[in-house]
């Protein structure tokens, strides 16, 4: 391999150190998952193309494969049968990993998900071709309860609350508020609304108000869907406030009944964390109850950052129905936004706790041994490159950041280089303070 | 999503009790990684082509990426300038990273990889087109000291002899032994000698021989080539049995005592881990050191589990060269063989240690709150899905292995589902026994 070598567009690549970042962020994501009682999955990177195209909007991200030396000869532009293509989300496979193994799986099925995902975009910030998502859903056959729509919020509060990151706040919704609001007014076609109302924070009010009349809608009605829009409340109060727009109908009461309860299980367990957000509408067409976005404090012009909501159709198989509720963390979109404004770091960029120093050549097993021995004990060691001067071998560790150097002789003695000191220790029974054991990751909030 | 669900050969998937087992596994891999001193690196999922494409034996495997709706007309079946494939390795996009980011590197670089990797070649047992593969590498400017490939084994004796699965045993070679010994013998193209001792195992001495005469070789030649890969010792003798056969060449004896050095480490350090395999040539013709493989006790048919060796011009860019020393643990082939097996089990299914209970859905807040007590002291807990009968409740954990139960109550209280025994609780302060905490994996030996 030679030369020439360019960093790829839109494929981030972290070095060490903030892969080690990245690593204790998924970990403790994971492990937050993990303590509601979400069951770990992974799915294969590919799925048929013709799953993934089901719906259309996104079929202009997707990669597709092709065997370099495939035996039908190769491809063309239209959609060869069996033609495989890479996931661009984790919700699309795990519908068809449900379908498919509905009859192994306990319901309600409650699983994460953290993996890599593909979309052919063409890059930007906060864009990228290969990113981490990071996935909860729980799913039932046939009906799924509300109330998980509730938990949800508690779940990535934990989550996100417990990683050094600024304070996120989680913006809910609800499908059925909306379409059953744009109905009680007598809009028909309440999926145009939807997509007006989605361009609020970009294009603003009066645009989308055009943009409404345009479509069909009257002046008193565009003011009320607008109205309705700029409902925001961290409490239950938005319902009442809803109810003085004056406008009634069945799904609108269900709604909102939901919503209230996902609001005050937050203000119950997690006060501060959600905000009823009347606005917030989400794009894809599948959502049907509850949505979620989330901002990052100080960051919200990068967008959301945690997103997802309530699905009844997403996995259907012949008679067979799997409502579900989920949500997805962008992870790697985080950290970048994070890493980009320095707002991350690590004590360390190695794992390293003690370098093992070698007297000379011959005598290398005595440390290879004394490093045998600290880890036996949990303590991560490596032994120098060399049988350098001391003085450079510590630098070898001051370079790594790593804090303890430690000298085999008649008696093995540990110095930690930040402070100089120095002491007889045994590696059978040493341990450093717990805090220098693994690499620390901080952030600047 | 919809009907004809069909896994697709050679992208296995597992159900989540065997994901909670293969996290373990991988998990347990990276801490050992960890305990080295290895950094953390992961590199994107695609590499341009051209790259791939430079170890011309391995292009039939490569899957190219197209975009569905590429600006430039899509593909022909010409390698495409700019255009991506999915790593078949973790190597090539290592020897990559190191070359586009040396200058923030530290030398010598210690990193681990733990990433899946695709190959489209035809699935068989034990062969996969997606798998996960557990690399470390160490890699440095110009020089690398020899002592870095007597580490190696030792890294993998802890990696794997720490898993719940069959002992292993780690075959050593190095590469100088070979071509000094055949240089020795005044052979000239010691590869293609090498590349007939490689099929060793598959067709047997004679017909290797009888390849060896057919490419050049005198009888007496062949008889040596072959004493020589006879040679097995789990110590430092095959060194005097080498020399008895009688063949001179600095090359060699440079190489026996490399290897002697490799054997004596291992010795010291992990007795019975290590045997001189004088076999052993790994068909790859970038090593040119210590080579690896890795047994299975017990399920020696299936080949190496893991494999690597020392490599001097994988990496180079100009006047910079980058000789290194790596191993890989084919993670996905050594779970389908024990998963095929029923030799690797999961305690239960799911992370949930405790199940609360529901009185009523008027009550469900109070479970949520206990859960939420229980989660703030480390213990994975779920609420029930509904305010069931408490034996249906109760059956709900029993179907996934979940130990307890807890009922909210005036006080509540907490039942050991296996042995029934029930006792009041308060969610702030109890704790389960350690080892009901997490699923706990364990092996059939």
């Amino acid at each position: 391999m030679s030369s020439k070598i360019t960093p790829l567009s839109g494929f981030p690549e972290w070095l060490p150190s903030q892969r080690l970042i990245e690593q204790e962020i998924l970990g403790r994501v994971q492990r937050t998952f993990e303590l509601y009682g979400f069951a770990p999955l992974e799915t294969r990177a590919v799925e048929p193309l013709d799953q993934l195209l089901r719906k259309g909007e996104t079929s202009k991200e997707v990669y597709v494969l092709r065997r370099l030396q495939a035996e039908d000869g190769g491809t063309d532009d239209t959609v060869v049968k069996d033609e495989l293509g890479l996931h661009f989300d984790l919700t699309v496979p795990f519908a068809r990993f449900v379908l498919e193994n509905a009859g192994k799986l306990q319901f309600p099925f409650r699983r994460y998900q953290i993996q890599k995902v593909w979309r052919g975009e063409r890059p930007q910030e906060g864009r990228y071709r290969e990113f981490y998502q990071a996935d909860i859903d729980i799913v039932d056959r046939d009906t799924l309860p509300a109330h998980y729509e509730a938990e949800i919020p508690l779940v990535i509060g934990d989550a996100l609350g417990g990683l050094p990151i600024p304070r996120v706040k989680i913006q809910v919704n609800n499908r059925k508020v909306l379409e059953g609001f744009y109905r009680g007014l007598g809009i028909e076609s309440t999926e145009d609304v939807l997509r007006q109302v989605d361009k609020l924070d970009k294009i603003g009010p009066a645009r989308v108000s055009e943009g409404l009349i345009a479509g069909g809608l009257s002046t008193a009605q565009a003011e009320k869907v607008l109205a309705l829009a700029e409902i925001q409340a961290p409490d239950s109060g938005f319902a009442d406030r809803v109810k003085q727009l004056g406008v009634s109908d069945p799904l609108l009461d269900e709604g909102l009944a939901e919503l209230v309860r996902v609001v005050d299980t937050a203000v119950a367990e997690k006060p501060g964390l959600v905000v009823a957000d009347l606005r917030i509408a989400r794009g894809l067409d599948y959502y049907t109850g509850t949505v979620y976005e989330t901002l990052l404090e100080g960051y919200e012009r990068f967008g959301s950052i945690s997103s997802g909501g309530r699905y009844d159709n997403l996995a259907t198989s012949g008679r067979d129905v799997f409502p579900g509720v989920g949500i997805s963390i962008g992870v790697t979109r985080l950290l970048a936004i994070l890493f980009g404004r320095d707002a991350l770091t690590a004590s360390r960029a190695v794992p390293t706790c003690v370098l093992v120093a070698v007297n000379s050549e011959e005598e290398r097993p005595r440390s290879v041994a004394a490093a045998a021995a600290l880890r036996r004990n949990g303590i991560p060691a490596e032994v120098a490159p060399n049988a350098a001067k001391f003085g450079k071998q510590i630098r070898y560790a001051e370079r790594r950041g790593i804090p303890y150097v430690w000298f085999p002789g008649e008696r093995d003695s540990v110095k930690d280089i930040r402070s100089g000191e120095q002491a007889d220790a045994d590696a059978a029974t040493w341990t450093p303070p717990q805090e220098d054991l693994r690499p620390v990751v901080t952030g600047a909030v």
